[in-house]
């Protein structure tokens, strides 16, 4: 069955997309705990990050990486942290977030995360 | 300056290690945010995680597979979940946990983190 973010992959569903090559999309997570809390996806449909095979492994932590630097040079932050969990959806994602300089605990979540402030942040990140 | 993970390196501090080669080790947080809670550094001493060289981030994730399944196979649970931040100590470091169904947010503090239960749980990832 098609996982939620496979439907955004194929456009079924609408996403605020920050990037996207021919095996990875980078989109914004819909309830962001910061601005610019970005979402690395494979394409591939694979439930746990631990299950891909290890060259789509290196390559989506390639991709993290780069998008790691585009979200950290369009929003100020001590650095990008990332977690997996991965329970909600069963299609393997990263999470990004811009840290403040007391990390998780100092994130803010948006007071409004309206379509016009969503579609500003991604163009920001994208850039 | 040498990092209090550097220092563990070389034997200055204990840890309570999990597994260990050439280039990487794994060890139990001391503040186990759940049983099994492990840190996974490279032994290079390298700030953010992000600045790694390309061969050895993708040796580094490699290797936090190879911990997380030694984990999974130690600790029941849904999956394993890893997050890194890295603000307290600058040596990049993985963090992964073994996650209930529910996620981070069922993560229970162990009751006890004395010597004997943190070698107890260090060995049983260890096997």
């Amino acid at each position: 069955m098609d996982s939620i973010f496979t439907k955004i992959i194929k456009g079924e569903i609408p996403c605020y997309k920050v990037d996207e090559n021919d095996r990875f999309i980078a989109f914004l997570d819909i309830n962001p705990k910061a601005e610019g809390h970005t979402l690395v996806i494979p394409k591939k449909q694979i439930d746990r990050i631990w299950d891909l095979d290890d060259e789509l492994y290196h390559a989506l932590w390639d991709y993290a990486k780069e998008i790691a630097a585009k979200i950290e040079n369009a929003i100020a932050c001590d650095r990008v942290g990332m977690w997996v969990e991965g329970l909600e959806v069963p299609h393997a994602h990263v999470h990004l977030v811009p840290l403040p300089s007391n990390g998780f605990y100092g994130l803010k979540k948006p007071e409004k995360t309206d379509d016009a402030y969503m579609q500003s942040v991604a163009q920001k990140i994208s850039k």
